[in-house]
């Protein structure tokens, strides 16, 4: 490949300066860039329920961040007593938001680094998480590579959600294999759902891929399947949130029926996830908890009530797409074809 | 079944008073309830293009009151020369949206009437429509008892939009089979689809059910899949905008993918439609037009917009669900189950 057909985003959600955690509020895009500055683990704890960053592994590139933060303040409280110090915080950094096992697998890597560390814990924790990050952005350009070498020149595809530079360290993961595709002249044009109810597709991913000269064109989740039928979509391309040792995926709400959707299409399902957002300590997907939040979020849009008063609303924010359903899993060591617990396995020891 | 399993609707959407068609504003519920009075056959025009009134059976009948003050209009300007002089009218009428076939059947209904009527045509058409008007309750009222019949005890169902009394002249659709289902202790639970990009859902299905105290969900159109698996969906039950004479059948954008995933978990698809839906010229569902409206429906809501200027979005307002994912067609002549061209063409023959 052409060492054009290497994209590189303009997007940068998470940043490490002046000792604090800055984060691009994602609630506000696109209709405003602002930063929000964490300068407490509380506030990354805070930040990451509020859903400022969203997003696997951005989730925990900011949970590592948040664990320096967590680490300093106890050094500042207690001295070398730290460790027994910082416990709440690092359950409150891991509970943050439950789904995503990328900040649990981040949380314990730091946890694990500072089991051996002597004296001020701050600068060698500073050291790992931004070491995280690095490796988090480098993963994404090598499944991008990867992702995109098994596109057909010209093809029609959709994603879901915003697997992005925004929900990264940079490039993204499913919309870093679309970056690196369209720069490889394998991508005519993109699908993108809009995924109701936060409308990351519409507002993220839009964003995204429109200020790069992509071609973008925004749908209804509801119409995903009359697209995929009369566009010829040829991959449903989407992140995970966690992969379970038998492939399952959980991702966000509605990337199930899509899914079944593709299946019935003939279009091919595409999941690119680094090996961070992989848990060998969940068998399946049944096993995997899936986060609810509010019914306001669907009975209200932009703080105006469509739904009457008192209606009951049901708004869980993943699903699981079990593996029967995935052609395709791409990760940073390798691309794993009709994923299943041996392949994964395989995968995973290879390392 | 019990006189107690015969479900009434509250909701008037469609009332003919003082030479009046007068309309519930459907896109101010549930926030408000306004009535808009259509005094000629322009605003009738208006009222359907905008969407004051929805819903294939309730297009149909606003039309035919549309046809009435046309008829009304050409008499008071040419007297016996109407005929010629209401054609520019009868067009506009019949074109106002493209895809329900209830409209275009109404229309025809009036121009055969009226080719034999002698002298001033308003009483004579307004008699006509009043009995479509009526004949469309009784259609739902019958459809309500033979779709109601088909659901086991306690079942969970989902609908799609809404097809209930505001689609209708009354009673609905597929909301008619859910009220008579739920009246005969056949129903514990409807979910409810949002329904982007109109929120017909949200707005109009939940504020039917609720108000009769019928147990009912929201859920964004994504969840369905996860639902389904979830809740043990038994039914999907959703209304028609046109059925083709293969049995292919249009209705709102969406409804094509919940198909696709009820089938995958063993829902059955309950389509509900009077006769009035079918359209024999139609052979199949390539055949049918979809109407396309404006990108701002999706990246705008409420007036705020959330998808970045200048980015493409595609709109289309319905989608084909193929006669293969649909279990049952219920109409007011009888029940279809697995329908084909020789069932269905059997069923209008012995009308």
């Amino acid at each position: 490949m052409s060492p054009s057909a290497h994209a590189s985003s303009t997007v940068n959600p998470i940043q490490w300066r002046d000792d604090r955690l800055v984060l691009l509020d994602q609630r506000l895009l696109p209709g405003a860039e602002i930063h929000v500055d964490c300068a407490t683990s509380a506030a990354v704890v805070t930040a990451i329920r509020d859903m400022v960053v969203r997003g696997a592994p951005a989730i925990g590139i900011a949970g590592a961040y948040g664990m320096v933060l967590a680490a300093r303040e106890a050094w500042q409280r207690v001295g070398p007593a730290w460790r027994s110090d910082w416990q709440d915080a690092v359950t409150a950094l891991r509970e943050a938001r439950p789904t995503a096992i990328n900040l649990a697998w981040a949380v314990d890597r730091l946890v694990l680094a500072a089991q051996t560390l002597d004296g001020d814990p701050g600068l060698p924790l500073l050291v790992l998480a931004q070491q995280l990050h690095a490796e988090d952005l480098a993963a994404n350009h090598r499944m991008g590579q990867l992702g995109a070498a098994l596109i057909a020149p010209g093809s029609t595809v959709m994603t879901h959600c915003n697997a992005g530079a925004l929900a990264t360290a940079g490039h993204g993961t499913a919309l870093g294999v679309i970056r690196d595709a369209h720069a490889a002249g394998r991508i005519e044009r993109v699908f993108a759902t809009e995924t109701r109810p936060w409308l990351q597709g519409a507002r993220l991913t839009s964003w995204e891929l429109s200020r790069e000269g992509i071609p973008v064109t925004l749908i209804t989740d509801g119409s995903a399947a009359h697209v995929m039928r009369a566009e010829a979509v040829a991959w449903l391309i989407v992140g995970a949130d966690r992969v379970a040792a038998n492939g399952d995926v959980a991702n966000k709400i509605g990337t199930y029926g899509l899914a079944i959707a593709a299946r019935a299409h003939g279009a091919r399902v595409m999941v690119v996830a680094p090996l961070s957002t992989f848990d060998p300590a969940t068998p399946d997907g049944s096993a995997i908890h899936i986060e609810e939040r509010a019914g306001e979020e669907i009975t209200t849009i932009g703080g105006q009530r469509y739904a009457p008063a008192g209606v009951t609303a049901y708004n869980p924010v993943f699903d699981v797409t079990p593996a029967a359903l995935i052609d395709v899993l791409v990760t940073e060591a390798g691309v794993i074809e009709r994923p299943d617990r041996a392949r994964i396995a395989a995968l995973q020891a290879a390392r």
